[in-house]
């Protein structure tokens, strides 16, 4: 994996992620296949759109239909059609969502299946060797993900963990390295032979809740580990807009200016833009595939919902000033039509439309960091999308 | 509407109805769209497996989103995105299957809405302004689907309110065409105006239960009213097999050979077969959408349920002779695994595959047909789908 930054505009950049599986540029807008499919879309779909990078989760495949049956199916992208780069999440946050299911401890998490209640565990070796197995071009280290509201007592704890964790994902790579170049160890090991793949990328989390001192230091200790890039976890978890705009700003300047910076699971686009304005590089969501599959559609004014009975006769796309198939082919009498009939087809075209929506806006963004306009187009976006949410 | 016979192999025959938006290779299938939409399709999907004609049901689209406002957003080819022909039904069966929510009446049916229990009035003279209204290619005349059993004195009746309704269906075309090409009544008209689109063809429809001299009688009326073309109605409603098919065998040869036949409603590949042997045309049927969407899918082995366990791990396509886009690029393995994990694209992806295999199919069909091989081809598959069904 390289990455290079091209064009900046005070702290936000214009960059590129070169994978072997195609480039990546960034800020970068990361679609999310949890089951190995972005709900409704087929892979045609995302690359008409400029999908270039799709998210998907390693809990949810590790439970079905289970790391080695992909594996032996040749990995990921041959399994779901899609031959441009994957990141996968480490299972982290999904077990931690489990909460009343799962135990954490010093070696890992003991969990159930939130599918049939069988008894899981999950550590930073098992997390790296799921994702490897996967065929992830990206691979994420497994993180405990601190909680809102944490006591400064328990989220030192909570980052202590954290780092020892991701040093073992790094020395889990470290050796896998090894014996994929064919060292000593390989006779010994009984590891699954994914030598086949290419090993992921691998990046670490930063977590220490809202206190900039444990952030700080959950950053220095990832980066004496060293990885591939830097992502910053346990946001978007409940706490007040404030203290997440506060915590990015805080740590978002910080982070290694060479590498990769990603934001994870924050995706409302005005928290997005102040990311970016953060030199944040990498974004995932469900919000635009979730909203469009719950009638809410992002357009160039604001989000509508698209039941409203003033769309019954509306001979007019979704938004005149959008490219997408669903704009160019239907009108939102016809997608008003589709939603109340709960037709599959609706679920389909709002959810294209949405994501053409999301990389249209990542597009726009990079051309206005290009050309130093990133402050003039935050301004406009910022009202536009407060409009649309006062809806 | 134009329709010829280009070959035939006894009592089956192969030809060519021309509509003004387009030619549909007959015996045909049409892929039913219930809502204006094939559930889980895209036009462009229906477009690459090769589907000249769909149907689509007048009680639906009247109810929602309404004949009017799609009359006014240019008619069901715009609203729906589908430029080929489209067929749709007289309402007439789906109010029928209300049962215990509608009246019978000499003038017409009085029902109540299965969406919010409003009260409805579907007349001949009603149905025939709704399909016209929506820009139906060709239009079903508007009857009383017979039930199963039905007492002879019950069938006789029924019978003859369905030529009755089927005259004034006639008679309600003619006026319109006669207002259409501007004659004295256009200006005491009170309808709406649809002259800008060109009125549908129209279908009569036999009745008479399972007595013979009640479905002869029924065809010879409707034969001295006229219509476009003849379709076999009040059949697959519960009837054994074999009633059903000694009406096929004995209506299909007695109807006009110079017009287009279609058995309403009727599906299923083996009963397919029974009629295109006695000289249908025209079929439509849920069973290939809804069939997939639950998981059971057709391959020229026959038919098979993609949640089994033996496919857990199959890395095959469904059908390795098949063509289409599923079995192009998708494993039985990731199908089963859509499928358990109940995802959008399972639908679409199994939607595809099941239309494609019922199109080509018909494809298959029609060159048996031109190629006198007929018997051939039914003894052939006779074998392959009673296999498949007794999985």
């Amino acid at each position: 994996m390289k990455f290079s930054i091209h064009n900046s505009d005070n702290k936000a950049r214009r960059g590129v992620i070169e994978t072997e599986r195609g480039s990546i540029q960034t800020p970068a807008f990361m679609p999310v296949g949890t089951q190995g499919t972005v709900k409704a879309m087929s892979p045609e779909e995302l690359r008409e759109i400029g999908a270039e990078i799709i998210l998907s989760n390693t809990y949810h495949l590790y439970l079905r239909p289970g790391h080695e049956i992909i594996h032996q199916l040749g990995g990921i992208h041959k399994f779901i059609n899609w031959d441009k780069p994957i990141l996968t999440d480490s299972g982290g946050f999904q077990v931690y969502s489990l909460s009343s299911l799962r135990k954490i401890r010093e070696d890992g998490v003991e969990f159930r299946s939130h599918l049939d209640g069988s008894l899981h565990f999950l550590s930073p070796e098992k997390a790296m060797e799921i994702q490897s197995m996967l065929g992830s071009d990206i691979a994420m280290a497994f993180d405990e993900c601190t909680p809102y509201p944490a006591e400064y007592d328990y989220a030192v704890k909570s980052l202590e963990l954290t780092t020892k964790w991701a040093r073992r994902c790094k020395e889990f790579m470290n050796s896998a390295e090894a014996r994929k170049r064919g060292s000593a160890e390989e006779k010994t090991s009984e590891l699954p032979d994914y030598r086949a793949s290419k090993l992921p990328s691998l990046f670490g989390i930063i977590q220490g809740g809202m206190y900039k001192d444990l952030r700080k230091r959950s950053l220095e200790e990832l980066m004496e580990v060293g990885f591939d890039g830097y992502a910053s976890g346990g946001l978007s978890v409940g706490e007040p807009k404030e203290e997440m705009y506060e915590t990015i700003e805080f740590i978002g300047p910080l982070m290694p200016e060479e590498k990769p910076r990603y934001l994870m699971g924050v995706g409302d686009l005005l928290d997005v833009m102040t990311a970016v304005e953060n030199g944040f590089d990498m974004f995932d969501c469900v919000m635009p595939t979730r909203n469009a599959r719950n009638g809410t559609l992002f357009t160039s004014k604001g989000r509508i919902s698209i039941k409203r009975t003033e769309f019954k006769a509306d001979p007019e796309p979704l938004d005149p000033e959008c490219g997408c198939y669903t704009c160019r082919n239907y009108s939102k009498a016809y997608l008003r039509h589709l939603f109340l009939a709960k037709e599959i087809l609706s679920m389909r075209l709002n959810t294209i439309h949405n994501l053409h929506f999301y990389l249209d806006f990542f597009r726009k963004m990079r051309d206005a960091i290009s050309n130093k306009r990133f402050s003039d187009f935050k301004k406009h976006w910022d009202g536009v999308l407060k409009a649309g949410a006062m809806e």
